[in-house]
């Protein structure tokens, strides 16, 4: 009887979703392809208009986008990003790139111009996880080890995607795809995610443990909700998407022992939200535009499909994988979706895309969606089909180079070895960006918070010298770890570099003096970054020289104690992590 | 970057939640409270305010009561309600009763207009089924005998409520309280909800269970939300509100035997959104607003505490509850909640009270709920306190009271009599019900579908003999059913009544003339009602006659025909009904 309008919509909305989900759930077709028809057909362009204003479900639908990064994030954890392996990793990234590189390509060969050609791109890069992991779990595939692999390069894509939405959103506002600015961009990114990831790994999986430690559902969804709404915030007051503060929040909480009870929680937020994300998609689409651009959506759809399969089908068998598994992993993953959308929107609401690059994207997407189960259901065949139409001598090809791989392979020493020098070049690679993000804090405070300072009459000068010295002094324990990991690393590089055989009676004091030379460098290195990180910053040379020595004296004074500390954090960090959860 | 107005308000609205969330369990404190003093903080009407906008998300925690009553209902079921028992629910009427003459007395008594007393008799009247379920859970108190009471009288609070909205929006619209609105409004209501459980009872719990059976929970909760939708649009088209849509279609789903699974999916959203609902309360209340009526809102709620105790306490008592235990089930009940923010909004969104009355509401409920966990904990001590201040006398009336009442309880023949009586009752009831609404409908498609009608050149007197024509053979089955309790309620009253020791040797005439008399009088009845209710579809007498002769000839030669239908008809209802759900 009263505040009809607004629920009115929603209810026609929801209730088309409740039909289309079990009637495409009947038909065995994706119900995200059903929830964006079923928006088509209530929607404002078809005669017989059930929903009066799509904004209002429009608002509402963007939390779909938050809640699905916050649980994309809940199942990405840290733990399965470093169980997925660098090969796959590196599939992700040079599939991705070359998408990126093929779709901009196209565009400009369609007649775009250059930025709807380079948001072509962007749109077609990304596989769509919903998809992906739906027709695998529908086809009874989700635990064959091309499944997981699927799961890897999905995951990695998903921290692909923020990047690449981070960088679009740059370059759009600045207009011009600038090398430069794109490097800042990730930049940026990478410092937010590194900082973000290590703080929130501190706190937040002890907090979401208190809170679960009340018992009660509501107590521990809210707060969970709050924390994941707040990184959403910090992001985007810092300038970054809203969907990156979710996922981190997400891949934060996923490393707290009760994880999977916020993921129980979470998940009917996200179906409903993810439902009203579609149908919204599907508001937003005129038929007759669509009926428009069917032939380049149609090519375009082509290209995805054809293009993924191969990029990632190769990419895989060039890190070792068997032919046949490594072309069912590219066709699983051969569509587009969710991050597609998110992009076209992000161009419309900002203005800078062509008014036909949304619908192209729905189109291309809608195709893709639809042929995905059939490519995935008959990959035998298709497999097969290639195999005859590939000639002999490219298959010789693949083979020898299987081969050649296997014969890489590190045997049993040297792979513990390996994995010793991963370890301590890992460790000086956390702290060295942990510094660098306390000098770019510190940074930051000077360049927005002066008006605060000078209020207590502080100048320039001595403002420059208090941050510094708070960076440096913060940055102590760090920079000690660093230096300790480095004089590891030099012995190990000794031992292992100069064998005996070679050096004779030298040995010795060669293999000390690497040693040396090592941690030294390393030192040298150090002394270079903060006085490069800290130029903004830098106090008078006269205290700039006071407060390194200062350091230095303090350094030695409190090695230990500073030791002990920096032993202490990594030891939260790593039991959090470490923790074997109760899901696995 | 993008999108921000919405979501960051949303966002602030979770963050303060999610806080206040942890910090009330941690007090011990009702969350509840903790989300409405949120609210307030962030509020526009306090310096610093953080939410800009409280429209949009007064909009989306409207949701809120949706889901909110949704849950309501699948935690209600007709079973329940039969468990309950009778004694409760007319102790849940009389109470409710109770509070609302007093609420309209203490209007009135403070000189507010009629309008405005209405609605805080209204508003007192509905315990907090949040509060009080949430107070007994944390209470460690949940298992007990009187909480068990506790839940059943509100759950028939809930349908009360209903009635409750229903009948305040008529009155508001209508512009007076006249005895007769209110009657026709109760009287559409039940129409509604009988027809509408019926309905549903035969479609809907079928329906979740075959897509439970797809085994996935998105589909499952995506279809359960489009049925609560659905079914409150439905409502709200009917005139009804869309709390009542949302109940009915959760009560009716409570019968699937996956409800337990709809629950668990159901829950998160909807603490999410009650989240909101109550934050969204804070952020319209006025602090300084509130502070001008501190003392009338002192002064009711202690009304209602005291009320609401002795009110419940003593219907407990009258019932034959013990006395302990009926202070306790009153103490436990002795707060409002929700109910008063959905029927304050009521009347502020129609406009027919004064400003004042929503703060009120708000201040009101805000003490009820802060002492509520007190009165629950202390009850010992408060029933202690009582019986000191409780003159003898009053004392020994109230032990003979509950002597008597154990003297009249039935013995064991009685008592299965009396339960074969209740059953045919039951079944009487619901059958001229169901032929009621066949006719109601049938008389709502001859007002409102008349065009229709027209253009397919069916004149006046030709559309009436159609719809009654209709609305008489569907009633058949049913009116057959009726036709045959009342033969069996005869010969059931006639054993009953006539007893040998004083009929003597007319025992056996007698008795016959009784069980005839019973069902001919059913039928005469069923004439006139069926001619009471037809009288707006009355085709020419002529064609009436010859439509009612047609019919009893009809039943007479499809009587078998027409019995099993109906026996099939309510065997499916007993069916959805009585099978034990798999979390009893």
């Amino acid at each position: 009887m009263h505040e009809i309008g607004f629920i009115r919509d929603l209810a026609m909305v929801m209730i088309v979703a409740g039909a289309t989900t079990v009637l495409f759930q009947r038909l065995r077709q994706p119900v995200l392809l059903g929830y964006i028809l079923a928006g088509v057909l209530i929607g404002p362009h078809t005669p017989g208009v059930l929903v009066g204003d799509p904004r209002a479900i429009d608002d509402i639908s963007n939390l779909g986008v938050v809640l699905l990064m916050f649980t994309l994030g809940l199942e990405f954890s840290v733990r399965k990003l470093r169980e997925v392996g660098l090969g796959v990793l590196m599939v992700a990234v040079i599939e991705v790139g070359l998408m990126f590189w093929i779709g901009t390509g196209l565009g400009e060969a369609l007649g775009w111009n250059r930025m709807d050609a380079l948001f072509l791109g962007a749109l077609i890069s990304l596989s769509s996880t919903m998809v992906a992991t739906r027709t695998l779990a529908e086809g009874g595939l989700r635990h064959m080890p091309f499944a997981q692999r699927v799961v890897g390069i999905l995951v990695a894509e998903d921290v692909l995607a923020i990047v690449i939405l981070t960088v679009l959103s740059a370059v759009a506002i600045g207009g011009a795809m600038e090398a430069g600015t794109a490097l800042t961009v990730v930049g940026h990114v990478g410092l937010f995610v590194v900082a973000g990831m290590i703080l929130g790994l501190l706190l937040l999986p002890r907090l979401i443990d208190y809170v679960a430690g009340f018992g009660r559902d509501e107590t521990l969804l809210v707060s969970a909700l709050g924390v994941c709404f707040g990184a959403s915030l910090f992001a985007a007051w810092l300038g970054f998407s809203v969907a990156l503060g979710a996922f981190l929040a997400g891949a934060v909480i996923a490393e707290a022992r009760n994880a999977h009870r916020v993921m129980r929680l979470v998940e009917p937020l996200r179906d409903m939200f993810a439902a009203l994300f579609f149908v919204a998609i599907g508001l937003k689409i005129d038929p007759a535009l669509l009926w428009q651009y069917v032939l380049p959506a149609l090519g375009i759809a082509a290209v995805v499909m054809i293009g993924k399969t191969l990029a990632v089908g190769m990419g895989m068998v060039a890190v070792g994988q068997e032919v046949r598994s490594s072309i069912r992993t590219g066709l699983s993953m051969a569509q587009i979706g969710e991050f597609s959308f998110v992009i076209a929107a992000l161009g419309a609401s900002l203005g800078v895309v062509s008014d036909f690059i949304y619908p192209i994207a729905v189109a291309v997407s809608v195709v893709c969606m639809a042929a995905s189960p059939y490519l995935v259901g008959h990959a035998n065949g298709i497999v097969d089909g290639m195999r005859r139409v590939t000639p002999g001598p490219v298959r010789l090809l693949l083979t020898s180079y299987a081969n050649w791989l296997g014969s890489l392979r590190p045997v049993e020493q040297n792979a513990m070895i390996a994995a010793m020098l991963r370890r301590l070049l890992w460790h000086i690679g956390i702290n060295v960006v942990l510094v660098v993000t306390l000098f770019v804090i510190g940074a930051y405070v000077n360049a927005h918070n002066w008006a605060w300072f000078s209020t207590f009459g502080v100048g320039r000068e001595t403002r420059h010298s208090l941050i510094f010295a708070a960076a440096l002094f913060l940055s102590l324990p760090m920079l000690i770890a660093i230096y300790r990991k480095a004089e590891a690393l030099g012995m190990l590089l000794a031992e292992l570099g100069i064998r005996e055989q070679f050096a004779g009676g030298y040995t010795h004091t060669i293999r000390n003096l690497l040693a040396r030379l090592i941690p030294l460098g390393a030192l040298l290195a150090l002394g270079l970054l903060v006085s490069v990180l800290g130029s903004a910053i830098l106090p008078p040379r006269g205290v700039a020289i006071v407060l390194l020595v200062a350091g230095v004296l303090l350094s030695a004074v409190l090695w230990r104690a500073l030791v002990k500390m920096h032993a202490r954090l990594q030891a939260a960090l790593r039991d959090t992590l470490e923790r074997p959860s109760p899901d696995e």
